[in-house]
């Protein structure tokens, strides 16, 4: 099962974090841009070249500290189908790096059209009797709205293909509340209710180590709701974003942890994509130094999680 | 505003439908699958090839008489970036033709991550100072369980490039009830709150008709609903899924309309694309005349609703 090869990960590299993949033009060093456009004009092909290359930089300065990447497809898709063939060939690098690879697309969709979605990200497609994998990431990002047609479909390709997804439950952003903290009618809140979903989902996937193939979105900014999903999903492993940038600290993301260390990984994006510009003021921001800055901002945070929540085990 | 745009159109054509280009390879006459195969080989650069060389055959058989387009990423990503390619080809297309695109992308996600969604379906991307469109579709689908921070910044870029969004409210699935039916504390169920946030985020993009510029999903397959929403969602127009192969009819759809017959567009996507499969029955099915069967579809379609609704007014 999908998640159990992302939790062997974990605890063989003894880091419960993500590196996030979500790059933009403005992230990247000028001579990795000025080298694309050189090959393909300020293009968009010129545009996602840098993207690969500069993912690539990032991917070659972390595969041996962090378990898994999570590119964000908007920031592909910003780049037009160059773009999603810089997301293709991220992504191919990465697995090749023996990397688990998350892909954060928040898809959804019902029955048909979800299969769809499932075979382009995690699974095959027949092309006259030939399967290809279009995409072939290791998990994808998912949301929940539609109900149990936009998740089913989903579950078959996952036990087929050995992949997981993460449903949306308690998202990092301070407006998630809108919608999510609403009371339902039996007293939980909204965000529960798709947590039991998940529960009820991932029973249909079920792993070695405690946790289903069905994990959760649940935001660092949030640790009260975090401890809370923790007790009530505990076969549901998180994806927890809103670490760095977005404000969430180590003793923030700490309750989604359970008592072996498991139950959890952190994404940063922004803060080790950009470690090189925070670093810069006192290197002189050529960037040629992106990758050891990504690489030492990703120890860090390990470093900080780890010192709280302690030796990670099966 | 963009949604004017799309309802001039449907006044114009007297047709409140939009076919949906949701293709497959099973969908597509085998002459022009072994044509494409021909040029790529069997792979997905040649499916790729194959669903853009249908999509405009339809397109030519529609322009004329349908006002819009809704093609829905799925069917393009599960192709991967090649069919990601041919989304933006058939997109381009469908516009050179006179047609309004809604792509079906159901898209979602925070702050500076949703700008890029936005830049890369609805918007702009500057590239080195120079502006690129990725996509460059009139409207796009959105999710909005994330609330208000993952759709305001889909209005800024809505009111720069005159383009639009249609949140999922009430979908047309089987089990869509399981999370939006639900009853909130308030004695409102979930698509209601949904709904009403439409309106509200409607509110900064107002248009010349009395619809906004954020519209909403409701689907054909709850008539009450639909009838109940375009009551309590009086600004906002409906995009309305589930008509045909999922059931739905001209009496179900009926009650998205107001008197003028606005308010709501009807999509159908494998009952126009396969007629030629349903048709060929009778012809021999080599599917040369697919476009025909699509274009007698859609006129069937439309007339059955036009017959229901009455003249379309503004």
């Amino acid at each position: 099962m999908a998640l159990d090869r992302l939790i062997e990960a974990i605890v063989e590299k003894q880091n419960p974090t993500v590196a996030g993949l979500d790059p933009k033009l403005d992230y990247i060093p000028a001579y990795i841009r000025e080298a694309s456009y050189e090959k393909y004009g300020k293009t968009l092909e010129g545009a996602a070249d840098a993207l690969l290359t500069f993912n690539k930089g990032l991917i070659d300065a972390l595969y041996d500290i962090v378990p898994a990447v999570k590119p964000q497809c908007a920031y592909y898709e910003m780049y037009g189908w160059p773009g999603v063939k810089a997301l293709h060939d991220t992504i191919a690098y990465a697995k090749e790096k023996g990397l688990f690879v998350i892909t954060d697309g928040k898809r959804n969709d019902i029955g048909a059209t979800m299969t769809a979605y499932a075979a382009a990200h995690l699974g095959q497609v027949p092309v006259e009797g030939e399967l290809v994998s279009p995409f072939g990431a290791d998990a994808l990002t998912v949301n929940g709205y539609l109900g149990s047609d936009g998740i089913t479909p989903l579950l078959t390709v996952c036990r087929e293909q050995d992949t997981g997804i993460f449903v949306l439950v308690k998202t990092s952003n301070p407006s998630s509340g809108e919608l999510q903290d609403r009371l339902l009618d039996d007293g939980k809140t909204l965000y529960a209710a798709m947590g039991d979903r998940c529960e009820q989902w991932g029973g249909q996937l079920p792993g070695k180590y405690g946790y289903s193939g069905v994990g959760a979105v649940v935001g660092a900014t949030y640790p009260a709701q975090l401890q809370e999903m923790r007790k009530a999903a505990p076969h549901t492993f998180f994806l927890v974003p809103g670490y760095g940038a977005q404000g969430g600290a180590a003793d923030d993301v700490a309750p989604g942890f359970d008592e072996k260390g498991l139950g959890a990984i952190v994404n940063s994006s922004r803060g080790i994509m950009c470690a090189w510009q925070k670093a810069g003021q006192k290197t002189g921001q050529d960037g040629k130094n992106y990758g050891q800055a990504a690489r030492e901002e990703a120890i860090r945070m390990r470093d900080a999680i780890v010192a709280r929540i302690g030796k990670i085990s099966l």
